[in-house]
């Protein structure tokens, strides 16, 4: 019995390797000292006083499902690499460098190489070098088509640049800046809604969204670290709106005895989210609570710095305001 | 519709993350900054003159279906954690902080804490602090009882310390360090040979193994930190051995010209693999190239350097040596 009787081709898999490793070269920045195909990567640290390292690790979720739904694997890489980007900006940090790790039991070469591809993509576009991975083939845990995508982000930020929420008073204000869509949360509630309930297909074009329904749900999560990074001095908190909407993210940031209001009037929410409210019939708590409404980054600032601030991030709009008060999250 | 419809309970899974986030504080080191809920964790570069740092990610792999059989979950932590300490070892790091990736469809609440606390206490054991991780629970991709964890760890070393391979040459000695069994590579072999072919069961007794053939299966994966790291000043280059086996993992380290001779009657093979190598009629260099056969770690340093480090490190022991020769590694 050989290794490849056991349904692992190591050969097979090594010409896709070396392809990857090919991808992630392109993504290196000087401080990168490894070649592929050690045991570890390699990554000077930059400069700095006091150098605090913000790791964060995540996966895609269930827009993987959506995505072999459609057969397009070029765009989930992209998400993962700029959710994680946007966990650690909210403490200030830049990203240093990303490792991924796909596992799956039998995706075409072709599909792996695709994710990959978006991994660097992304990673090019905001300068962070992907250093690693794994990619596991275990035909025992998935089933032939299904497959699970994960990422590790490091990146770096001065210690006294450090993002602390604890800067927010009553009497900042809640800035939005718009998502593309529903980014990298809530697709279980919404392949129930709009594929087990109401019967749609990938392929279904509906009224009011430019694209198919499959391209619009895969609309890549978008990276906020452009349009925030040269303001980070002027911002007393980030939330990401990822997982538990509006009310978690944000509410684990408020120092005590401050809360927020968040006016829902303040912006009208993308068709894809107006469309899964209504076939779902999701009250409206619920969508704030799963969703970013078409707000995936809320920036808390003092009125001073309120008009810099939108001046300087095009679609961004005031959501609501920071009170006095233990109620946490009020969506109204 | 609620998003607890859809499969997904996020008020339970937030009961399971306040026992994980306990665990994990328990591993925390001086250098962590944050507290457990922000988008990423924090932790100081210690001072160093040219810090560099060491990333790897990896999974488990298909050891987590012999844990699965067993009923087993305290243990697949261990393997990550050290597995991944051994990979950055090899170039001289020690490790800092670690994050973990858990997904699954319907684990016991028991059962992902279990996971948890192994991945607590292996890092406890060698001063890494799990500063963070995603339990993703996502029925619509693992199957009820499947489920998949990987890990990423970050380590840290001084730029000259770095342990370079192209310190090779020819006539170092190759020494290996004992493993436990199987470590965590070779499983979808192993569990094809022995389950399939032989059909064995995970509580089956076998002449010549102290344990169940499925706790013989789990011993969990050895870290190398506390025997090698007083000694990397001495050490050319260091191989962790894992898929791949004895060839892949030391032809990657090989300078030009410079070749190793490995001699298999240096050391017995564990009973496990004696067992897997006869039920399975697995060719001789078919196992060499899959298991770590009993040495879980292979050191090459120069002659001069031998005895200091076979009298420092029990059980180790010579098993080969490095010759002029573009052949790579050869196994007689």
């Amino acid at each position: 019995m050989l290794y490849r009787d056991a349904g692992v081709d190591i050969s097979a898999m090594d010409k896709v390797k070396r392809r990857i490793a090919g991808i992630a070269r392109s993504t290196y920045g000087p401080q990168v000292l490894s070649e592929v195909g050690l045991f570890g990567s390699l990554c000077r640290v930059p400069k700095m006083h006091d150098p605090v390292l913000v790791a964060s690790c995540d996966g895609v979720g269930t827009k993987l499902v959506v995505a072999r739904l459609c057969g397009r694997y070029d765009t989930v890489g992209i998400d993962i690499v700029n959710h994680s980007i946007n966990d650690i900006l909210t403490l200030g940090a830049r990203p240093l460098f990303f490792l991924d790790y796909i596992a799956h039991s039998r995706l075409a070469p072709e599909a792996l190489l695709a994710i990959v591809k978006g991994l660097g993509k992304a990673c090019r576009d905001s300068n962070c070098s992907l250093v690693g991975g794994e990619t596991a083939m275990m035909p025992d845990i998935y089933r032939p088509h299904d497959f699970d995508l994960a990422g590790f982000i490091v990146g770096i930020v001065e210690r006294k640049k450090i993002i602390d929420a604890s800067r927010i008073v009553a009497g900042d204000i809640l800035i939005g800046i718009p998502s593309v869509g529903l980014h990298t949360n809530g697709y279980s509630l919404a392949r129930r809604v709009l594929f087990d309930k109401a019967r749609l297909k990938v392929g279904s074009r509906i009224k009011g969204l430019a694209r198919t329904l499959g391209e619009e749900l895969l609309q890549p999560h978008r990276s906020y670290l452009k349009p925030v990074l040269p303001l980070l001095g002027r911002i007393h908190a980030l939330a990401h709106i990822t997982g538990g909407g509006f009310y978690d993210n944000i509410a684990r940031l408020l120092p005590h005895e401050v809360s927020v209001v968040i006016h829902k009037k303040s912006w009208r929410p993308l068709p894809i989210f107006r469309l899964i409210q209504r076939l779902g019939d999701v009250p409206d708590e619920e969508m704030y609570r799963t969703f970013n409404m078409g707000m995936g980054m809320v920036l808390m600032v003092a009125p001073a710095q309120k008009d810099r601030v939108l001046g300087s991030i095009p679609g961004s709009r005031v959501i609501g305001k920071a009170v006095r008060g233990t109620f946490g999250v009020s969506v109204i």
